[in-house]
């Protein structure tokens, strides 16, 4: 099962000053900066309760983010959930005949284990699966 | 200050459906199934940690989810944090320069008073404050 909302990642085109609203209309100052270099991304996160607002933008033209704003305008880009063994859920969720963007978990920002699901899977949604990394 | 992510709401055409789907992806059965007549919709909410997950069916060509479903696929709809103070925070993202869909909060599903922040003030993103009323 997936055990809590962990993040939900916005794409931006400009991440300072996205950083900047954020932080007024959040009333909270960012807890960390992380380039991601897999990505191709750099990331601004913030700690809302039990959950994170994770500003995402992109450094290459590769990257997923910068795709996403070529064809979208900024806005929600995924919605990344909590799990306690990632291999085991994506086996399950494969098994239930979801679609994932990734065999394999992929490293992925703040010390995460991470793997997409197809948005065509769950109505329109690019959810992701993110497992702490145990240091 | 926004206390917590406390629900994302998306979107569906077919409410039954996307139950099903979300039961299976997340693992978790809902807890409860509500309609509101004041916006025109059914609900159905799942609780993942301390966050919900609403999905969202209008029941009337003038429920903002139908007129959403007229223009985009179904997707992501808003995303909602908790408030301690609503009429605070109204007003202190009002002097901030935020624009508010509604000037008073308004009641909403799940014992909420709610007011909507427009994406525009947002990067695009439909921002709900919501503030849990005691009985």
């Amino acid at each position: 099962m997936l055990t809590n909302l962990e993040h939900l990642g916005l794409a931006v085109n400009d991440l300072e000053a996205a950083t900047t609203l954020y932080t007024t209309l959040l009333g909270i100052a960012p807890y960390k900066k992380e380039h991601v270099a897999s990505e191709a991304v750099d990331t601004v996160f913030f700690q809302v309760g039990g959950s994170k607002i994770e500003l995402l933008a992109g450094t290459s033209p590769d990257s997923a983010i910068t795709k996403f704003l070529a064809k979208k305008p900024e806005g929600i880009h995924h919605v990344a959930f909590e799990v306690d063994d990632i291999r085991a859920e994506m086996a399950r969720l494969k098994g239930e005949g979801f679609v994932l963007l990734n065999e394999e978990p992929k490293h992925g920002a703040d010390n995460k284990l991470v793997c997409f699901v197809h948005p065509k899977s769950a109505a329109g949604v690019l959810v992701e699966l993110c497992q702490t990394i145990n240091s």
